[in-house]
């Protein structure tokens, strides 16, 4: 696969397949690995934030930008391999939260 | 929006936007706040794992795949809000990476 | 042992052998486990902060103060036993970390 | 302070301060920095275990324990600066939890 093709969550998905097959890396990919790679990808965006004001965090530099847009993409592409391996679908994932989060934090009442 | 119309990471990141808003909760949604919830939401995951052989993190017994099925979500909610925030294409960010990664690790080479 | 000997890292180090054993506990602890369960504790403390203001999280209220003190607590405790694990002795390793980072991290100059 | 004189977590605690001061970084020093500080520190320790067997995280090569060791350090002063900043006494909030525990977790009975 070409990396142009990847254009949702699901080419996505089947470019890592196929990146993992082309490197024998399937052996490393239990669900437990994976979770420990995420959070580690997850921390280094973490990191990028640890010393910012809340204003500084809205504005970051171009090249701090930069990297976190890396670091959002690995994050992003272990919890691909991560949903992968535990066959659960990502977007239907969300939207079943979703509908759950709804009914636990009701909307705010307008107050007039 | 409805959530049933949540079919992508475009349309979850507006019902995403539409659920803040309408709970006035995006004066808490720095990136600094969103990198923090997310990393929390990655290690509820790591938890489900911790105490398990490779073995058993590949068949987890129903309820804890629930549990994951769960974390999952919330991880890639606030993944898609911090990308929000900070105006990264999700998708873009990880074609870009792949693209990066294939150059950065080549395929394993066939020994015949 | 009882926990009222708890008073330095070397008492708690033992005390927490001792809670292990008696658990039969020893063969989940492997480095990679207690470097996992480390995290989650960590991330519960995260948790409690990722909402705040800088200023909120200086003044916690009694309860939150209260919960993170346990996770602080829980925090170093997988720290101990993840040290013990690799036969790291922590002070020492504190000791030869804050003299590195006296030469990496020059104090500011008196601007006078 | 010499970094000679760090024996216990009292001592580290007292070196830390020192350290800070000199530096004027006590004004980053919320908990909620200081939080996110410790667990960047705990993932680049989990980074070290990620693709291990369980096995082989309990035989690092001599090189991966040394850095492991500097990422305990740095786990170990965060989380130090954090309970001095949130005015919590390290060694009684662990005897505290440790007595907690027992009583959550009874030893296994003896089976004979």
């Amino acid at each position: 696969m070409n990396t142009t093709d990847i254009r949702d969550l699901t080419s996505l998905r089947d470019a890592l397949r196929e990146f993992a097959d082309a490197r024998d890396w399937r052996q490393f990919h239990t669900p437990k690995n994976l979770a420990m790679a995420m959070i580690v990808e997850a921390a280094e965006l973490v990191e990028h934030f640890q010393w910012l004001t809340p204003e500084q965090s809205r504005a970051l530099p171009p090249e701090t930008l930069a990297a976190a847009r890396d670091e959002v993409a690995d994050t992003l592409i272990y919890l691909v391999e991560l949903a992968d391996a535990l066959d659960i679908d990502l977007i239907a994932a969300a939207r079943a939260k979703m509908a759950k989060n709804a009914i636990k934090y009701p909307p705010s009442e307008n107050i007039e």
